[in-house]
């Protein structure tokens, strides 16, 4: 087995679609991650450092979710993978809507 | 033929949630409809006010995943139904998520 370092494909800012954001946004699990996320800096492994009760590929499915539509980066490091909150793009693009969903009381 | 009298069941304010708000919004007609009520202090009936190119019956569908999401708000008038924008609850629940995403270039 090697490294994991192949670069997952993330789009650029501009290529950032709202409905994907909200599609992404809109699932509890989802949501959780975002909550985690944005508490954290450096950005975490998810599966490594969240107890979210699920699977390891339904994580990898809600992780990806999150990553295609432009609210996650994913980088590898060694043999993980490191989500963080792309919360400079979504800032830029749709100011007031990360903080008004991470404001939620449920 | 009689009036459209009957009330449309709303959730209160305390009873939305984030998830369902969320997965509303993230549908292109339906944000759509979201934007035009953004516009529309008094509200409007959206299937003679808006030209969506969607049959009456997906509009109907459409206005009611608002509705129960709590998104919007709709009242019998006549034999319409007005659409509202639920401004006041959202912005309380959610203080910037409704500016956030109606600033969304696309």
């Amino acid at each position: 087995m090697g490294r994991m370092t192949a670069v997952l494909p993330h789009p650029e800012r501009d290529e950032i679609r709202i409905e994907a954001v909200l599609h992404a946004l809109a699932d509890p699990v989802r949501l959780r991650i975002v909550r985690e996320l944005a508490q954290s800096e450096e950005g975490m492994s998810c599966g490594v450092q969240l107890d979210l009760g699920i699977s390891p590929s339904t994580l990898t499915h809600h992780v990806r979710t999150l990553r295609e539509a432009g609210v996650v980066r994913v980088q590898p490091r060694g043999t993980s993978r490191i989500s963080s909150l792309r919360r400079d793009d979504l800032d830029a693009l749709y100011p007031g809507l990360l903080d008004g969903i991470l404001a939620a009381p449920r």
